[in-house]
């Protein structure tokens, strides 16, 4: 498969999204040996003006549905933030596989020039769709993907760099 | 441009590196403010068992020069790890922009079906140049950029998400 709109998107998220399930299986060992409830992950921040550790996950999967749906052209899937414990952040990782992989191919190829516009705080931001993938979409994904990592480091989860680049 | 393995990798890496430094001018005005050394930021953690943020900025452009050297076919020029400073790092960063911009972008485009080779401690990783990039080369790059805002942020170093993706 060359260099693509879909190369560049999908396998990547499925990757990534597949790590982060290891790491929740490696937190949820560490908090039974330390006999914590598992809960207590969600609410950690790196710093009290950073977003909580349900709130990494919540925007790292809407980072990739939002991507794939956006570039294919199709409406963005709603999902509520409800998670309240780690057996639902890894439903919501798990639905977000599925939601990538169902998406046509076809329909994301074409997203390289179709027009993506992003609501955010400050006004619309436009992008072309490549431009959104490689310069917006991706970066805010590993953003979190790589915060979620951190604060579970941070928790002394028994993780390494070869769980982050599986 | 369509798509590519040059608009996947230089330009997102001169962005990404572009907004490190800025972030290490606002790490600066904050340890002026609170009257630090801004050296205390070099050997900060997140955890005892991650690597402090002067390797975080070393490995975030050793990723970056050296997948641009290796998709091109190029030597990946070797820099010592020798930073003691802010402006130490400041200057390592912007060789890196210069560097990856002075690669020939044919030769790049060149690398996605080109033989890459990694040697990690646990051995040598095999890839092809466009699995390596969006499989290896720009999640690892995006980890060390991450985790150096993390720190940062940690810190109390006035960053927000709009100095991530600027």
């Amino acid at each position: 498969m060359a260099v693509s709109m879909v190369s560049a998107s999908v396998p990547v998220f499925v990757r990534m999204l597949g790590n982060v399930l290891g790491w929740l299986d490696k937190a949820q060992a560490h908090a039974e040996a330390r006999k914590f409830d598992t809960a207590n992950y969600l609410t950690m921040r790196l710093a009290p003006d950073m977003l909580p550790f349900v709130k990494q996950i919540q925007i790292a999967t809407d980072a990739a549905k939002g991507c794939t749906a956006r570039l294919a052209g199709i409406e963005v899937p709603k999902w509520d933030d409800t998670e309240q414990t780690l057996d639902d952040l890894r439903a919501r990782v798990k639905k977000t596989i599925d939601f990538v992989q169902s998406v046509p191919a076809d329909q994301i190829e074409a997203g390289a020039t179709r027009e993506i516009v992003i609501p955010l705080r400050s006004g619309e931001r436009r992008f072309d769709g490549q431009t959104y993938l490689e310069h917006w979409a991706l970066p805010n994904f590993y953003f979190h993907v790589t915060t979620t990592y951190a604060l579970l480091r941070h928790a002394g989860v028994d993780l390494g760099k070869a769980d982050y680049l599986k």
